[in-house]
Formats: structure tokens, C-alpha cells, sequence
């Protein structure tokens, strides 16, 4: 339920929290868990699953825009995305070495929904983006198969779960238990209320550097790290019509919340933002070449970038304040976030 | 007139080409130039100014995107484009060392024409481009002034010249005397006819290399030069209501004709795509935050490609088919192309 | 062996071809097949794997930069070697369809040879790059298995064969039978010979647009598509010190070619080029902060551009050459070019 | 002299601060002003120079990256540094409407110097950045003189002032005198140590939001302005070896410390870094095609960025801490940051 009221954490907030605080807020929009945990086996992985709406995502995409904040990373999906502008598929997050079964898993789903690709028309481009989360998990192991892929999918909904689930069952944030995070926010705009929501997998940083609102969190307990490993993948969405190239710089502006939660872009973090609008559907058949649209007035942008900065700070503190104590490969301890305020 | 019927050569033409086979054939658009040559001084430059429509600019801004082939050039205007997607300006070619006093020059037409900009509303992006033109011109003498900058912009009207004029004057092309060149194409979209028109100042590519429509054309007594040097500025405008992601992709393909008309995008080659669309404007002021366009199926774009290699071909060889013999400075001697026809 | 001496094909060649006209001339790179072919079942697809060297690559990696020349395509891996300017696994092309799988098998396969990626450093990034051959192929029947993938890097050797084979077997380029090509070219610097090769996956283009050093080819009886489909993945490698920037740099010219023989890089068509050096080895490890490398003057690359163009131009119509008749799925019959000329 | 030690702001600081605390702690380094105040004429503007070395800078050009943070900018000359790596004339920060005179100046600068360009070989990239000073300064009178820019360089030196001087003379940040910030770290590599060294104008960001080591700054009685105007331009200097992707790596890291000190990298503002490395030069003419260089090893780099951020931050806090109150045109009054502490 993204940072519920009473957390005790207090992040600034200009902008409204949307109803359940979390990126379901925004309208169509799903998310769904596999969890994947064996203590004995050092197993500690899973999958999420994000829709951007509940309607044939191939037969009417959502415009979308990448932002490679710091490459060192092997999501799948992206350069397509960034030459059509668009998302045709699921939305998958899920560990490094799983991005090719999941590749595999949602081809499967899509040929199966939908009989003309490969066949009358062209193939389909899947997203599958991936954080490393060999610090608790097996990764060598390469536990995640393609029914936690569909199963994730499948559990699309409403309302889930943050914190050390699904795909964020193994992710370590600045030498505390990350995961999964959720916020929303709402902006007015022609007097009518938007929604912008973030859903994040946080798995970065260096031990020690946690900030909260500006302030240094005291891990004195945590041994320091040496460099940033780990990555982190933000996805925004939103019912504000944006076009390809002001999702761009939306999707940009989730490096503010890093920078600000402790992040410096270290080396070996894969930092990467997807965003998309549900308001700009783009069909895949179309009998008219010319198509209308809407776009933001860009000198209106500045609450929309705020508000991005905003949401995505309080989805990376909720992806650690739901965070709970896991003893991982290795024998390797973390503890969640409660443990140190 | 871009390359008359008459001309004796035989590109390929799938497309039917404009009334005037010129850039000038998109309703709106406006091209002018001031040539300066002084043979005893060595000076043969100039500066072409090219207005996306006759309204006030700033005020209705032009959706736009660039290409940037190979980055040796020193163009000014060109990150603002990418980032807010709009032309705000007249868009300028002169020479290399022309840019400074060019921006000068159009900031000032800008600041007479909109009492706002700098006082109650932010500056002005002024879009100028270059290429080298020292091997007839005497760019290190910097001819080019204000008034010959505001005198291109004055000069603009339906129908202008090709060749050796404007910044044309003194560029030279693959060892022919390159310069200015245009040419136009229809396409047919949901049942209407749009105009894509090209405008470039050619002064690329190595001697001996030219190609016209896939033939080598005999240059033998051209002594042959070491290297690619000059640059080319591609401007391609169109009535086509395509969105800024899509005008990138159309200027990207200005690379196919290059390549056709024999470059291999030289390292010294600053060669620079820019296309706009007159059928989306952007307003400087909004009331709404939220505007209407318009944009294009991305599925139907490939006529939009194939016109758009086809247009910049033909303004290549049209550049050069319009150019003279013309003793630069140093004594070098440069010949057009119909010498070698 | 390329294009050979009695191919009957003429095409430009400014600079010395390698011994075997393969990207093989350049030492320690190897390529490897493996073709499935089961007419009954619609089958006509397979992988083809491309190592940089033979030692161990991700303990010694090669520098290396990509161009997304049109990103409609699903490759995998890119990102990084962007970011960090390496590749550090074998390069595997394969259908749109099988990168997932393909991942996977380069996983293990990396996985199997370092015990130190996932457990005491990082992950691994895996390139495998795509066309869509559904055309000629039951792509939706996903019949790569990562046995495939492992088999092609095991064949990988000095000598290999083009046209359709391997990831090769069942593309189509302009309407004719498209797949493997490849070709050297020798390049002296400082008095020392360096070669540059191209391998390349031949999968795109309108039928009736090949060129064939500048003339255009007599394919009448081949039905005209409506639209570029396919896909083009070039690799280019190379003993030259080129750094990343240098490599970027010669990878986009590789656009050259496509333009050439006939490409007016369509809509639908996944242009990839990537290209590395051997000469330039990262090490996973190391000692010192500080490493020496070497790179070229700038000022002395237009022989390696001129070099690039031909070289991969050269490769696009090997693929073609080394065609032949091919019945694939619903039907559908290709020719191989020595049918056309 | 950057912050000094007696300032009372107490930042983050994990590298030890360079002799200086100034840029021109990275040997070579020198940087001039010249400032332009009539108060009664609402002038309030002028230059700053950066010599990367004392030397030639054409003949010994060093190796450079730029990035685009937000790309609402005007700055001359950051294509060809990102196509060639380099960066060959001073670099010169000023207002928006002075870049033409600038690139004037700086054009003349060279010719007169190096009578080779323009002549026997190519022409010179001049690199000119801008903010838009027109909150205090009469913007719209293009008061900079091109002596005024010679003026710069000729003042250039190891001792230079910060705040309200030079290009920073009209420049507001967050509702508070902004203008010329520096500062520099020591980083230790292979038992050597490098200098990184940072020097901004600061430009940007909304009133109420700035930010000192995570503290939000009270600056109530300012009023709250409605959009991030303005801009920022950050330049890096080091003598660590980096090459071009690192330093575009580099450079990206300044987004960090905007984002600290409470930038959401507002729409209307131009940000923009560009960093350099001394010891990596490569020289105009080379008698050989291959040449030696070096780079870090990526692994290694967490502590450059770390330091890049840091160095970054306390620019910006330091161009705040020496601004002074000014009164600007239409009676606009500013405070320097030592009123709100």
C-alpha cells in the first residue's frame, strides 16, 4: 500500500497520494507476483509482472519511452521501444539470468492470445528487465521457470504486495533488504486529476549511503560495501497523455530520486526507467495512415517532473520499509529498514 | 527548380515530384539567400535562410527532430531540437565561421519580432548550420555580416535558385562544384496528397566517388583528395503531420542518399539532418496543458522513408547539375557537373 | 570464402580482400553453425555463433560498440556494451524468436567455464541478435533449443560456410533467398597490414530493390512486398586499435552498404551493427586502475570507413550468392540470386 | 578558494578537498573572468574562460565527453566533442544571447594562433555554453563584447573568484544569487593521486527548494516561483586518464549533486556537463595512424563518480555561498545564501 500513513517516515509530499498509494492507482494498470523462496537451496528470486491495461496489449499498445540511466544491465526490449515508441507486451521484472526464460514465457503467452504474430504479422517485442540478486539468491541456479513468468502474469491485479517479494524476493538496497516499491501521486491538469505512478525492483547502492528526506539513516552495523553493484528498475505509469519523446523525459527524471535516496550511479548498477501513458493507445492494425493524439504543452511540464521525482523517491523508501530480515546463500544476513530508524 | 525535366539525367523516381520539384512545394515554406563573391579577395560564401511558414515562429512553433550522421560539424540549435522537439526560428546555413554572426543576427530578427522573449518569457533557440567552404572562400577573412544574414531571411520566397548561391557560393562536392539543391516528392496518405521537399547545401564526399543513380560518373581529370572533407546539411520539411520521433526517423534516412550518391559519411564530413513538419504546430503560450496532434501509423511509414531517400538524391544531384565553374581562392579551380556529363 | 574470383559478380573493391574473404582473416576470430531444416514441418531456421577470440572471453574481453541503425528488433545486450564498451561472450545471431533460448544456453555455457560469474563477481551480458524469418520459417513453433545454440559455438572454426545456413537458413533479403554473408578487406597503417571482416544475417528490403553495385537487378518475376520486413544483423570485427568511440563510429557505417544495395532502412527492419576489436583486450581483473590502450587518429579513419562500406557491402551480396532455392512454410519459394543474373 | 573551511556549511566530504579547492588544482587548469555591471542600465552580465592546459589546445587537444542533462540549451560546439572526443579552444561560459559573439571571439582567438585552420587544414570547434541571466540582466541588449570574451581568456589563472563574477554576474539559483562555483578532491589511483576538479554556473531550480547536505534551506520570505527557469553548466576537469566513454560517464554523475541540493531538472532549464581529461591529449597532427593512450579500468570507477558527485555539490553550494545581494533590472532584488543561514 506504497508508505502507509502511520510508517513513521516522513518524505516530503507536494503532491496528493493517489488512493492506495500505489501504481494500480492509475487506471488499467495490474500488477502480479511469483515468489520463489527454498532456504536450503538458496533460493530467494521470483518474478512480478506489470499490465498496462487489461485489453490486448499487442492490438493496442501504449506509447512508452527508456531512459538507460547507467547501462550495465540486460534487460530485453528496450531498443524497440525507443525506435516505435511503444510497449507491446507484459512488463516483467525478474533476476539476470532469468531475462531469457521470461523472453521465452511471454513469447509463448503472446503467440497463444494472439494467432496473426508470426504468422500474418510481424513478431512481437517482449520487455523483460532484470536486477542481479546473486548477493541472497542461487542466481547460478537459474531457478525462475516459464510458469513463475505466466504465474506472475496470471496474478495480475489491484492490489499486491511489496518488499521482498516476487521479483524483488532477492534484491539487497545499500546493504538493507530491498524489493519491490509502489507510489502514486495525483496532478491537476485542465482541471482534471492525473495519476503517476512508479512500481520499482531496488536493488543498488553502497552500504552506508541510505538518505531519507535529505537525512543520512545510521547502518553503522551493515559492513560497508565496496561498489555499487546491484541495479534498479523503475517502471512509471501514467493516465497523463504524454508522447514518446515527454515520456523520455519523465522516465529521466527518476534519476532526481536516486541521487537523493544515496545513489551516485555507481559502476555495476544496471539503472534503467521505463515509462508509458494508458491515455495514447496506438493500434497495431490501423486503416487510416494518420492517427490523432494528445501531448503535454512541455511548459507545463514542470509538476510532472516533480511529481515523478516525488513518487518514485517514496517508492524506493517503501520498497525498503517493506522489507524484512532474510538469511540468504552464503549465510549472508540483511535486515529490513525498521531495523535501523 | 530542382532537376528539370530537361537536365539529361535519369535518377530514379517512384514519387511524383512537386510542382516546383523544390522544398518550396510544402505550402508554407520559404527559402532566400545573399551570395558575396569577390574574386580579387578570395571571397565566395553566403548565407540561405529557410522559413519553416510565414507566421510568426516563435509564437507557433514547428514539431522537429534532427540527425546527426556524423558529428564533425559545428552547428548551433541543435540540443534544444532533440529535447523539446520544436524549431522556434528561421533556420540558417552559412559558413563555418559564419555561425557566430549568424546567431547574432537572427537573435536580434527574433528579439524586433517578439517583444516577450528575454523579458517576460525565456530566450530564443536560433537554428543555424554550417559547412566549410575554405577551399574556394576565404573563411579565415569571416565575410559573412549581420545584414547579409537578415538579407537571406528578407530574400525568402516560393521559388529561389540553386547551385552556387547563398551559402552554396563556395562549397564543393565530392571535387564538383557543390552548393545548394532541392527537390520535392508527393505521397499519398489516407486518400490526400502531402509534400515532402528537401533542401541541402552539398559540400561532401571524396573526388572521383561520385554516383548518379548507381553509376560512377568519370571524374578522371579531378586530381583526387586524400580525404572526405566539407560537410552536408540536409533540411527536409514536409506537410505531413508526423510527430517528433517520427521526423527523427525521417531525417535519419537523408543517410540512404549520401550513401547513394557516393559518400561513406567521411570522418572529417559533418553531415546533419533536420526535419520538420508544418502540420504540427506548438504554441509558445498555452491555456490548456494538454494539446491535440496528430501523428503518423509508424506501419505505413515506409513510402514516407523511400520518398524521403529519394527527395535528398535528387537535391544532391540537383545541387550539383545547378553549379559553375569557379575560380576560388588559392587559384583552386572547381567545374560543375554537366562538364563531366 | 566470400564472393569469389568467378562469382561473375563484380563489385568495387579498392582495398585488398584477406585470404579467405571471411571475417575469419582477421586472427583468433571463429564462426559456427547449426542449420534445421525439416521441410514437412515448416522448419528452416538455426543459430550461428561468432567468437571474438578463443581464450577466455569473459576473462579478456574485447572492446566494442554497437549502431542501432533502425531499432525494430528484439537483440539482446546491446545496452551494455554501450555503457562499458566490451563484449564478453560469444556473439550468437539466431530467429526473433529464439533469443530467449539462445540467452539461456550462453548463460550456462558462460556459466560452466567461469565459477566466479553469480557467486563472486557479477553476471555475465550474452549477445544474441535476431531476424524474423517467419517467412520461410515455423517461427512460432520455437524450434531452437539451447542444445542448438551450444552446438553452434562448439562448430565455431576458421573456415564457414555462407548463404542459407545456420542463422541464415531461412531469411529472405529483397525478395531473394537471404542468409549468411561475409567478407575482409586489408587495411595498412604504420606499415603494418590490419584486416576488417564482416559477418552479416541478410533479412531485408522490398523485393525488386537490390542493387548490385549501383545497377539495379532484374527480379521481375518476384512478386513486390509491400513493405522492408526482416532485419539485417552485422557484425564487424577487427585486429585495427580502435577504441569504443572509433567502434561506434565504424559500425554506423555499415548503413553505407545497406543504402547501397538497395535498403531504404524500412520501418519493419531491425538494422543492427556491432563491432569489436581484438586488438583491444578489458580485463574482467585487474590490478591497476590504470590501463594502457590504443586507439586511432581520428584524422587517418576514412580508410577504415571506405574499408567498412565495402567490406559489409560485399558480405550483403556473398549472403545473396551462396543462396538457393529454398520451399518453406504455406508454401512460400525463394530463389537464390545466381537465378536473377 | 571553493567553501572555505570557516563557512559554516559543513557538506559531506568522503575525498580530501584539492590545495585550492578550485578546479586549477588539476595542474594546468586556468580560469578568467570579466564582469559587466551598470546598474543603471540593468546590466548585469559577462564572461568566464576555462583553459583545459596552457599550451596549444588545437595543436593538443583533450580528450572530452559532454551530457545533456536537460537539453532546453543553446551551447555551441557538444556535437563534435561527443563524434570526436575532444575538445580544442577554450571553453567559454556567458549568457544566452552572447553565444554568437562569443563564437566569434573565440574563432578570431584561434586564427590568430594557429594559422594553419582554415587555411591548410579544416576549421576549429569553438565550445561556448550559456545560461539565460535575464531575471537581473538586460538580456535582450547583448551587452558582451567579443573583447570581452578575449578579455576572459587573457585574464585566465590558477586564482580565480566565485559568485556573482563573470558569466555567474546575473545568474539566480533556487531564488538565491547563483553564479560561479568550484571545488575539487583528491582521489588516490594506483598509489597516485588524481585531482578532479569541478567549475558551474549555477542557473537553476525554483525558489524554496534548495538543499544543503539534505537539509532543506529555509528561504521563506522569497517568493515561490512558478517554474525551474535558468539552467546549469558544469564543467569537470581531471588529469586522470579517462577516455571518452568514461568521461561521458563522468559527466552524467552531475546530475547526482543537482539533484541533492534540490533540482528536479526542471523543463525550462538547460543542463548541461561537459568533462575533459589532461591526460589524454591527442594531437591534431599525428605522423602515425595508431597512438598510445590510456583509460581506468571500469571496475575501478566508483570512486570517480563518488568524487564527481561531491565535487559537483559543493560547487553549487560554494556559487551560493559567495553571492552577494544585487538589485536587476525591473528592480528585481536577489540575496546572496549567508542571508538565509
Amino acid at each position: 500500500m506504497g508508505l502507509p500513513k502511520n510508517s513513521g517516515i516522513d518524505i516530503r509530499c507536494k503532491y496528493e497520494k493517489g488512493n492506495r498509494n500505489l501504481i494500480t492507482d492509475v487506471p488499467g494498470i495490474k500488477v502480479g507476483h511469483v515468489t520463489l523462496i527454498d532456504e536450503g537451496k538458496g533460493i530467494h528470486t521470483g518474478v512480478t509482472a506489470i499490465l498496462p491495461h487489461s485489453e490486448n496489449i499487442f492490438q493496442k499498445k501504449v506509447m512508452a519511452a527508456t531512459s538507460v540511466i547507467n547501462g550495465f544491465g540486460k534487460s530485453a526490449g528496450l531498443i524497440q521501444i525507443d525506435e516505435l515508441g511503444t510497449i507491446e507486451s507484459p512488463i516483467i521484472m525478474t533476476n539476470t539470468f532469468g531475462v531469457g526464460t521470461a523472453l521465452n514465457a511471454v513469447t509463448k503467452y503472446m503467440l497463444e492470445v494472439n494467432e496473426d504474430i508470426g504468422n500474418t504479422t510481424g513478431t512481437v517485442n517482449c520487455v523483460v528487465t532484470e536486477c542481479n540478486d546473486s548477493e541472497l539468491n542461487d542466481i547460478r541456479g537459474m531457478h525462475i521457470n516459464e510458469e513463475d513468468v505466466i504465474g506472475a502474469i496470471r496474478n495480475c491485479s489491484d492490489i499486491f504486495e511489496e518488499g521482498g517479494v516476487g521479483a524483488g524476493t532477492g534484491m539487497v538496497c545499500m546493504g538493507i533488504k530491498g524489493g519491490i516499491g509502489s507510489a502514486s501521486r495525483i496532478v491537476n491538469c485542465d482541471n482534471h486529476n492525473y495519476t503517476i505512478g512508479a512500481i520499482l525492483m531496488s536493488n543498488y547502492g553502497v552500504s552506508g549511503n541510505l538518505m531519507i528526506d535529505g537525512k543520512r539513516v545510521d547502518t553503522r552495523n551493515i559492513p560497508e560495501s565496496e561498489s555499487e553493484k546491484g541495479s534498479v528498475i523503475i517502471v512509471l505509469g501514467t493516465d497523463l497523455p504524454l508522447n514518446e519523446r515527454q515520456l523520455r523525459r519523465v522516465a529521466k527524471r527518476a534519476t532526481v530520486a536516486l541521487a537523493r535516496t544515496g545513489s551516485y550511479l555507481g559502476n555495476g548498477s544496471g539503472d534503467i526507467a521505463i515509462s508509458f501513458s494508458t491515455s495514447n493507445i496506438v493500434p497495431h492494425y490501423s486503416e487510416k495512415d494518420i492517427i490523432e493524439t494528445k501531448m503535454f504543452h512541455d511548459g507545463a511540464m514542470d509538476k510532472i517532473f516533480e511529481a515523478t521525482a516525488e513518487v518514485v523517491e517514496e517508492a524506493v523508501i517503501s520498497s525498503l520499509y517493506h522489507g524484512e530480515y532474510v538469511k540468504g546463500i552464503r549465510g549472508k544476513e540483511v535486515y529490513g529498514l525498521h531495523e535501523y530508524l
